[in-house]
């Protein structure tokens, strides 16, 4: 690459009016091609063989032509690489053996180790090659949201463990956390070292907490995890149901904050602060809608996004599994012909 | 009653440094003595047998002392007295035979006539002569909320159908919500004229939306029903996950708006402005904590809500079935005993 794509443009405050789009969970159920290829295959499973992840990476950049590749993994997978005992239970989600509730639970949890995720780096260099000029997006999650499945044990609905924990037993759940920030930060590390062009730090649940209690016992973890991370690629930080949260996850020092669609961009770039850029926020339960509907909320976005100090189209939360795929075609398709005037309408 | 109940008072901003403290789903299955009482009858139809109603209302005011019953009964009820084929499956929630789609599927949503529910009536006018001067507060579902289980068939994770024919189809939407307002305002005004002190309109899922799509197509209809209800007695308007939108649920015109634990009371009450109390906050999670983090936090919650013009102690959202009911009697111990020194520092 001779200049920065425009994903990365667009992080680092340095965009134009072209507008860079991709999909959380754009590589996954809502593609035919995604299903056919993990027939017989596990999720976990499937995260760990290096051609799997390259075709599953590629598949949605060669259908959409989206502006990013995603890595294909998941944020539980350098856990299950490291050894803990637990399993993805399609309809379900991570199901830990031995959730973390005392002291002793904490043995489980080592440190992460390169070596253990060397499919990640083997599946990124052959993807990058493929992707050429394209950036690859790599992700893990953040140490609360890795802590509320391990502490869980899986999903939760309220997350009651995990914030009795926090509040209850505070140096129990710092020293998990600290061990969470080693793996997150080592696994984006390995992510940025085998050649992604940008990272995002899912903390998909920290929207369930109260500021209070993000900004005493979770913020320090993230900000960690941001802050140990070399070679100068943007970073990008992402919750959903945040809204009372965007000024302090902004403080955890990535480039871009992910929002999700209950706050417009431009209110929520106001919140931020004119040094990040934002990424987001169409609503994906709109993708059912009628196309013409789901167009007009696309041009607000975009619309909205143009006055934040840089934007980074996707939506608010991951691509449904019952999405037609064809819907995210057409989105890309109107983001690329129609953001640039839209945006310089909208800064004019 | 010859003076207002320290929860009327509180609602209608005539309140002193007494702080009234009623919890939402109390009634229900964290009490033990509930549990043997429901042992073979299902939830509707324990909501429809005056004997269970009244000794399930009255069950938590006995073992809590309470400032407030709330009658029992389910959100979905009106429309299972109406003959709408629906059902609660136990760990799934409320489960529609026939979801509404089209304009046809209509037909199943006509009117709420008042003798449907005579057994309330009936259960409201024995409660009420037990409980004496302890208000009860009765309760509806908003329109929003009851819709997207009428539209999705069940609860949903992102209400993508009923946000689809909000979007796509607005007229259909808007006919289905003159229908439920209909049902909403008319189950309201029965336990009214039973004599309810108070009412709750819960639209549990409006944190759902953004704050257009409310202001649209959801803040029209739940005002209608608060503006139907006549008797004077305060209104109560509460959702989760409503950080975005405070102030317009405050423009739907109750008395009072709930709010959930992601906002602090004095933050909400600015919200929403001087004339309305707040009623909650306390996170239903934290319930599991050790006593003294729980009490440190109950105390946080009377501290910020003694900044609104009126505040009524409550969770952030319902009990959770596996809460302790011995936690949940000391909080209201905690409140009668330490509120009124608490309000009086933090008002001076």
């Amino acid at each position: 690459m001779s200049h920065a794509s425009d994903l990365v443009a667009a992080a680092r405050r340095e965009q134009g009016v072209r507008l860079p789009v991709w999909f959380m969970r754009q590589a996954g159920r809502s593609l035919p091609e995604y299903r056919e290829l993990r027939k017989g295959t596990s999720m976990l499973q499937s995260c760990m063989e290096p051609g799997m992840i390259h075709e599953i990476t590629l598949q949605p950049v060669r259908r959409h032509q989206v502006d990013a590749a995603i890595f294909f993994s998941d944020i539980v997978l350098p856990l299950k690489a490291m050894g803990v005992d637990l399993d993805i239970v399609p309809g379900t989600g991570p199901v830990v053996a031995n959730p973390i509730r005392t002291r002793a639970d904490l043995d489980q949890i080592g440190s992460l180790d390169p070596a253990q995720v060397g499919f990640v780096t083997e599946s990124i260099t052959s993807i990058v090659d493929e992707l050429g000029a394209t950036p690859l997006i790599g992700f893990a999650g953040a140490p609360f949201t890795l802590a509320s499945y391990l502490v869980e044990g899986g999903p939760s609905k309220d997350h009651s463990r995990t914030k009795s924990m926090m509040a209850g037993d505070p140096e129990l759940w710092d020293e998990l956390c600290r061990r969470l920030v080693q793996i997150s930060s080592t696994f984006l590390q390995v992510q940025i070292d085998a050649g992604a062009s940008a990272v995002q730090l899912f903390d998909s649940w920290a929207g369930a907490l109260a500021e209070r209690d993000y900004r005493e016992r979770v913020l320090p973890h993230s900000s960690q995890v941001l802050g140990s991370l070399t070679g100068g690629v943007p970073t990008i930080h992402f919750g959903v149901g945040t809204a009372e949260l965007l000024p302090a996850m902004a403080e955890a020092g990535s480039d871009v904050v992910g929002v999700d669609w209950r706050t417009p961009l431009d209110v929520a770039s106001r919140r931020i602060g004119p040094d990040k850029a934002v990424q987001g926020n169409l609503d994906p339960a709109l993708l059912l809608a009628p196309w013409e509907v789901l167009a007009e909320r696309v041009r607000e976005v975009i619309r909205a996004g143009a006055k934040a100090p840089g934007h980074i189209f996707n939506l608010g939360h991951g691509v449904p599994p019952t999405t037609d795929p064809g819907v995210l075609t057409r989105i890309v398709e109107l983001v690329h012909e129609e953001a640039p005037t839209i945006r310089q309408e909208a800064q004019a």
